[in-house]
């Protein structure tokens, strides 16, 4: 079953709103883009019902969903499967706590993996 | 990661696609009904996209989608989390292989559990 849920390292649910649509929206611009660089066919990037989906066509399907009970966002990847990821206030991202593993980190480098073309995806 | 594919009890694209669709289709129209059912604020199905989405409010949230390369639907449940379901040709239903569960059945288990309302989602 699911991690535990620490409430007291819990967000507050309206910064973990804030912080997951944020996220999730700017994940979504950077993944449109680089959709017209790369030559995937059935490339496509959706967004509705606070799910993210990106396609790749005969690769394999990416879905980014909010889990606001637990304050996490949940990535599907057809690469490294299922992970949860809670936002690190010290780091200030998110990261699987299990692996330690930082979900844009993660997302960059699957893509790259994936379609054989780099993706920025942090903010810097 | 995800669990090595056995190319040999694969099914077909279009066979996969088809049972997938068929069943995907087939929830979120028993879903929207069971959703008038239940006093869950928040209640919502949704689909697009390949993904259905089912939100219950402050309860958290379900994704399934297809991963077309595994020929399997992938499940994301508030309360036990992620599974993937391959297509059991013998039993003619989804059946995520490490535990046995079938698809139909864990959310019908976890539905009346969450939503103290019992829903019939398997076909009789």
């Amino acid at each position: 079953g699911p991690a535990t849920i620490d409430y007291r390292s819990l967000l507050q649910e309206e910064d973990f709103q804030r912080l997951a649509d944020l996220t999730i929206h700017d994940l979504q611009e950077k993944l449109e883009e680089y959709g017209d660089d790369v030559q995937i066919d059935g490339f496509d990037v959706d967004y509705g019902s606070d799910v993210l989906t990106v396609k790749l066509g005969a690769l394999g399907t990416y879905v980014l969903n909010k889990q606001t009970p637990n304050r996490q966002i949940w990535l599907s990847s057809p690469v490294s499967g299922p992970s949860r990821f809670d936002w690190d206030k010290d780091v200030q991202t998110w990261v699987y706590r299990r692996t330690g593993a930082k979900l844009y980190e993660v997302l960059e480098s699957e893509l790259k993996q994936l379609c054989d073309e780099p993706i920025s995806l942090s903010f810097s």
